[in-house]
């Protein structure tokens, strides 16, 4: 039987997909493809946690969940782009995601560059429209497109990609690691935080205290990443942990070895939920926490 | 001796060009490159045409010009955001832009990917901010991004731009050569202008009058464009027109002949300028919409 925090977050996946592929009419012109190729890449197969951050963040501040979802899709349609343009051949030349054929794999890149480019565009469509859709208060949608592009722009998410392109091929110090994944990953999960948060019209201090969680959360996050790599290479191809001498990608693990990335890993995951508690009570996002933090144990 | 028309021009364009510059800051840190390439774009000599009908049409509407110039800067960092793309290699792959090295030919495809994202983004943070930095109501920004993402988006400019890439290299019929420039050019010159009608909080009335003569004047611009390229081609290469039969890009002249094309921008002009006289009677837009459609005359 699923536990409760189990159906709770397929109750918020339900809510979410429906939600999002209704921001995607597809008519079945023949110029379509574009609108095809947006609805593939924004359901295959992710897990949605920035969204469930956004709708358990406002529920958890008494916010209305109606409000939420027009921000919870705006930020998984971010997340979906920047997966997009990151897997073209000019960044990390990806074919496959998540199992299938990546967007310019199915779609060619052209229309992989549009899907994204129009992807982030109905982002904020989305939010501006939360307004009359939903009922959302104005000032509350638009502090969400400030947050959202705040996060999301050359000085978030995207100011990360530009120093992890930078230096891609290079040993990197602690202190540009941290850099990198606070704004490439972090970032984004704070936007959805926020955003969680905005919806609720929360205060000002319960706002920080849930950002401060997002970014505990999101570097944690990175770092188990880095030390799950590490274990699934050793299991399925048999190297001994550190025998990659040659590949010179800086990871937390690389950097403070297997059990100072584990150390490190839980005090960002103590700090996490230190701030967690002090936002609020929410039983459903401390198990989330969990979850997403334990995948090591 | 300068008219009043290009006096006030100029000091449209000073006033676009300072605020436009000031939203990306270059700190020179080595991480600063996406930031430089979105700066190249932006200064790279374009008319302003979008920014210019922006604040023009705020004024015309008795608004206040400090209200509509961040969305001014908004619309043209969505003009320059779709040139780096159409740029690009997997696009319409061009080396040159306005007689320099295009964005990816200068900093190479990731950045010019990653800027046109930044400037993209960087859109709606400027409208979203426009209410704390430029005393701009909250419903008026979240109409203005609303309206953008609406024309600039999958069912806009994008929407141009499909039809245009899977019509290369075929001959198409009017319909559907209007319906590519109706998106891909005049969508963007609307929404230029229903956001200067928004930042004077213009009514329903005026509003949709200054929307209908934008689709005019975009397909009058386009119509007289394709002539040019006719006419230039004629003088600098000696050929004569209609000698292209192997060019099967298909145009306003190659559908309409010459002399039909020339009569069909005649009549969307005249159609701009009734609609012009019905919504306001600024005398610096009937003198900016005769500058910009009496190229051929």
């Amino acid at each position: 039987m699923k536990t409760n925090f189990l159906m709770q977050q397929d109750e918020y996946i339900k809510l979410i997909n429906e939600k999002l592929y209704s921001y995607v009419a597809v008519e079945n012109t023949p110029y379509d493809v574009v609108k095809e190729a947006m609805l593939y890449s924004l359901s295959a197969g992710g897990k949605r946690i920035r969204p469930i951050l956004t709708l358990a963040f406002c529920e958890a501040n008494g916010g209305n969940l109606k409000k939420a979802l027009p921000f919870a899709c705006a930020v998984e349609m971010i997340h979906c782009y920047s997966l997009i343009h990151d897997d073209l051949p000019c960044m990390d030349d990806d074919d496959m995601r998540r199992g299938k054929p990546s967007c310019h794999k199915q779609f060619g890149e052209a229309n992989a560059l549009l899907a994204g480019d129009s992807l982030l565009t109905l982002s904020f469509h989305t939010i501006a429209n939360a307004h009359h859709l939903a009922g959302t208060d104005s000032l509350a949608c638009l502090s969400a497109v400030g947050a959202l592009s705040e996060y999301a722009g050359v000085n978030g998410m995207v100011g990360g990609q530009v120093i992890d392109l930078i230096n891609e091929g290079k040993k990197i110090d602690a202190d540009t690691l941290y850099k990198t994944h606070s704004l490439k990953t972090a970032a984004l999960i704070c936007s959805a935080i926020k955003l969680g948060a905005i919806a609720a019209n929360a205060s000002d201090e319960a706002t920080k205290n849930a950002v401060s969680y997002g970014y505990e959360l999101g570097m944690a996050f990175q770092i188990i990443d880095d030390i799950l790599d590490v274990i699934s290479d050793e299991k399925t191809l048999g190297k001994p942990i550190g025998s990659d001498a040659d590949n010179q990608k800086t990871t937390f693990v690389s950097l403070y070895s297997l059990d100072g990335a584990k150390k490190l890993a839980g005090e960002h995951t103590k700090r996490a939920l230190d701030f967690l508690a002090r936002t609020n009570h929410s039983e459903f996002l401390f198990e989330l926490t969990s979850s997403l933090l334990t995948r090591i144990n």
